[in-house]
């Protein structure tokens, strides 16, 4: 297990890392601390074209998102998004690239036909908790928090509340986003934009697992539940059940439906096709 | 009070059994303990029609589904699921009856015009999750668990899924879908997928009791209510409003809200027509 | 700090208090204590002018609702409610422009471009559950309950369920409007209904200290977020993306972004120009 730059062809810069553990957990780290991690477009470039590569990975079958240093990401980097204020559209061009950069990259987790797991170690604030609401799940240590505090700089997190209000109450999400106040691990669990909290300095480990048992199963079928997941979300119920009905009976045509229900039959472990 | 075959008409065999209780409370009984009452076409399909025979029945006020023996419901019948492998079509057209059947059973219960409880003694897995979270209220034994399992034997849970994301906020629907792990009754009450948790052997009692309470009330209302709860959440704010405000005003000239309202004002017990 | 009437013009009697506090606070005061605060035709076209009027007052940055009594609100007037039942159409007339009118000022507080924060101090139920659920924010005291009771007087809670059901999960919405049982204080904020609870007594200050933090903020950046909240809650993800980027990039031009980002990188603290 060996920790690289994510794509030296893009980036010679090691601002994201990844490894690849075996039985395929691919780990991205943001590897910009000095920087408490903040979404440059290189960083969003680069997680955009990592996790690209990862879908047309065979050998990958489940991700995880881990920072390095103190915060897990502040969000944008303010200084990069203030760069272009002095250009003749005082910086709208500039803005609306990196919005629909970011934006794009976000939904590229949402799409990625693999489980996507945040492993949270500290502060995650604006884009850097979007980024965890993004994930399919998040696992958290007790010192992460949680933050939407663009309303304090004259900058509401409107993006980043696209991704928190699909995870989290409204009165909650509201109560983030209109003080700009830290919600601490235990809470951010209560309501609903993590899945686990774990001692400082496990999370890592512990996300590495999630990932370890999701990427047991049969990747196929976790494709075909994870697109159906976030399809059907936006259905109505009659719809949902249309839709899903086929599912259903397009995955049970699959090898390794036939494989593991035959497995469930005959009390056996499964062998996926795919490994 | 007696415990008889739901239809003895469609099904000879007493694999649902139906019980009605003073007061306007049906019980309908999963009764295939050996197959750990597992959700096979002819259950499904007596359900269906047991379902169909209350919705008719001005008798029936509430209605409680619960099962016997230490499970409440495997899910589907994974021999029945697997009957027409052998088949020209490899058994897609046995799969679509199947998956068609389920989803208009579980779509019955939230179209029902009374309302519909699930009593939880036990494991709840995959179309059995689906069931509880398909009723509108849910009460539990301390001792029940939850899961979508399917992901562990390539079938992934994605009908159920329709039923649980409606219920329980995306992360951690998300994590019992790629998990296939199963949440205690205490869990599954603070994620929103059940109502109540109950100490073991009381569930019955419990959900009857909850049947009993809301049978107390006029019918015609209950009727109004739960059928505007699912259409209006389908609909956007300005239309939410506009639909409900038309079901208030309709619901004031029926005779119920007229003596409701009546007996509020006179503070003394209305008498529903119905009764 | 004074208490006034909130609309002399439209309304001689003092039903709706109105106090300005310093800072940009606006308190709407219910003060039907008598009538259990019901919301009378009269009260919410008070509570309407009011919240229109203040959606136009640069002064006001954040508006709380308290009440004065030991009850939040009782929901409707039932003898306002019945009094038009010996009319020719048996009160249809009166009835539509009730329901209307109270959807349109509930409305009105989700349209307004100021957060919007609840004061529950005791009981709120029907209508006045559906004002604590309209709302931004809610904070309620230990000892507030809340309900949706119209269900006993042959009256569902149809209005309410639309705010109930896009603040709490569907099961405990559902147990709520079927039942009518209250919900303690605690337990609303476990579902999502409110957001803190506080000693008896102090939930008026406490709304109004929270009221201040985010008046504090940019009100302009405020009202672009709360906009923005509620309509990309109704856009499937992509369009929510979408419209998002757009809305942040806008904001990015926006006077008070330049100075709050400004502040931010110089470590100051921001000047909003509103002030």
């Amino acid at each position: 297990m060996t920790a690289l730059p994510a794509s030296t062809a893009n980036s010679p810069s090691p601002i994201l890392l990844r490894e690849t553990i075996d039985g395929g957990v691919a780990v991205l780290t943001l590897n910009r601390p000095a920087a408490r991690n903040s979404l440059s477009l290189e960083l969003i470039a680069d997680l955009h074209a990592a996790l690209d590569l990862i879908g047309r990975d065979d050998g990958v079958r489940a991700v995880v998102i881990a920072a390095n240093g103190p915060v897990f990401s502040a969000g944008h980097d303010m200084k990069e998004l203030t760069a272009h204020r002095n250009d003749a559209d005082r910086g709208r061009a500039s803005f609306n690239r990196i919005m629909t950069a970011c934006s794009a990259m976000m939904q590229t987790i949402v799409l990625l036909p693999k489980p996507v797991i945040a492993a949270v170690q500290g502060v995650a604030t604006a884009a850097g908790c979007q980024l965890v609401a993004s994930c399919d799940l998040a696992v958290a240590s007790e010192r992460a928090t949680f933050a939407t505090p663009g309303v304090d700089i004259g900058l509401f997190c409107s993006t980043p509340m696209v991704a928190l209000t699909r995870n989290v109450p409204r009165k909650h999400a509201m109560h983030m986003l209109l003080t700009g106040e830290p919600v601490k691990a235990d809470e951010a669990r209560a309501i609903g934009l993590i899945n686990r909290v774990v001692p400082h300095g496990t999370e890592r480990d512990a996300a590495i697992a999630l990932a370890e048992t999701i990427a047991s199963k049969s990747s196929h079928t976790v494709k075909i539940g994870k697109e159906a997941f976030y399809r059907q979300a936006e259905l109505n119920l009659a719809d949902a059940y249309h839709y899903a009905s086929q599912v259903m009976a397009e995955n049970m045509m699959a090898a390794d439906a036939e494989e593991g229900i035959g497995a469930f039959l005959d009390k056996r472990k499964p062998e996926w096709k795919d490994r």
